[in-house]
């Protein structure tokens, strides 16, 4: 999928949400478990109530290899279900992945071709090298983290160099490499007066948005400094909406949580001229 | 598995060779490809053939993913058989993950909990809380990157702050986070003269080390500046071990590579007199 029809979609869709599947076998409706596959039966769930409302889905490899071979197994399931029935969607391994040249072939093959998501969360600590082999996949896209949601972020993305801050070197570094293009970024919403920074670095790339909702972060705030000349931003949310009801109605619950969410974005898309 | 196990395992073996299994089906002997799961009856030739002279393995996950759920099978087949025959091995996931808290929660439980690594590579770059969750579980081991084998190292590891470089740093936070003493690192070889450097801010701890051999590294240059009064030291080789011969005899040869190195260890470890 290229960055035009993601944009596409959104004007489509009056909406940038993209709901994270973090799926926990503890927080979801009872009567799943006794289903072959929980978890893709959740997902499934979920995909089919929310998937007019939401441009992009993304789940967290972690709470698959938590469950092993079986939660490989539901991974699989989702992202082929989630190809089949809704090409359009933008889907988005969040493996925060990233080795040696060799080795992230690996991961990119896997999870860029193998299992057909559009792209992947990458870790830039290793450097180019680590990175440009996620990058070499036509029409597929790096997220690569740049500024993360949580409290650690501020351990090392934020040090000062003599320029500026390690986090802005990682944005101008990754710009040089080969199939920039390519590249999106991880940008917590925590940190909403951090995006006009970032703009002046990265103007016209999708930034991945975590931290609206749960995390605290104000989606008009980081519209207001985040939202480039092709909307630019895809704003996730995973437990605000997928946890929203643990009864037999938790997918009509999932929807009315992303109808809200859908709802705010349409504001602000017309306010800003886009549909 | 305690670092003091760890040692006295060194000792024992006259060997800190991590051998790593990084399994690739175009690679090993043809006729493996016939069995049920050619992976594992790889990996287990190999650890049969070798496991008086290693005291570590190492698979690194990509490999394994690259095969999906048969990959899963493979690698979940491979410790089970590392702990069920050889409990004294010292057994790294070389996964290199990183999330945010409670994310990194379900890698930590993934890896050391359920499929029972002693140990886990974890990058920095979201900070503390991101790797807290892994450092949490008593005698297993958190092995973080610190400066790896690779040209992008260069990239930012190495980037200089106010008082010293990005890795310094890394190295010098990891010791304030909670149990910080069930961390390890990994450092590149290839950078031998590092060493001493790195021993001035972490003296006690244990350092895996990748890119002996393949990648260009010298072991006794390594040993001479990265050696500690517990030696310290995992020597990681993987291809030259492992894809040394592509016939029936390939175990075999894999052997005579690792007893190549076991005995330069060795003299080594006379040479210092710790045997």
């Amino acid at each position: 999928m290229t960055t035009k029809d993601l944009t596409a979609q959104i004007i489509q869709k009056k909406s940038f949400l993209c709901i994270g599947l973090d799926v926990d076998l503890d927080k979801i409706p009872d009567f799943l478990l006794n289903t072959e596959d929980p978890i893709f039966e959740f997902n499934k769930a979920i995909i089919d109530a929310t998937h007019d409302l939401a441009v992009s889905y993304k789940p967290n490899t972690a709470f698959y290899e938590a469950y092993g071979i079986m939660g490989w197994q539901s991974l699989q399931k989702t992202i082929q279900y989630l190809n089949t029935n809704y090409p359009e969607i933008f889907t988005i391994a969040d493996a925060k992945r990233g080795d040696i040249g060799n080795t992230s072939s690996r991961y990119a093959k896997a999870f860029l071709e193998d299992l057909a998501f559009d792209s992947i969360t990458v870790a830039p600590y290793m450097g180019k090298d680590s990175v440009e082999p996620f990058l070499a996949f036509e029409n597929k896209h790096t997220i690569l983290l740049a500024l993360t949601s949580n409290e650690g972020a501020f351990d090392f993305q934020t040090l000062p160099l003599a320029q500026n801050q390690l986090y802005h070197h990682v944005l101008e570094t990754s710009k040089t490499w080969k199939n920039a293009s390519n590249l999106m970024y991880v940008v917590g919403a925590t940190k909403a007066s951090y995006f006009s920074e970032i703009r002046k670095i990265v103007p016209d790339s999708f930034l991945l948005v975590p931290g609206v909702g749960a995390q605290g972060g104000s989606l008009s705030e980081v519209c207001r400094f985040g939202m480039n000349q092709n909307i630019g931003l895809l704003i996730n949310s995973s437990r605000g909406i997928i946890y929203a009801d643990a009864t037999s109605n938790f997918a009509q619950k999932a929807r009315e949580e992303a109808v809200k969410i859908q709802q705010e974005m349409q504001q602000i898309l017309e306010k800003n001229s886009f549909i």
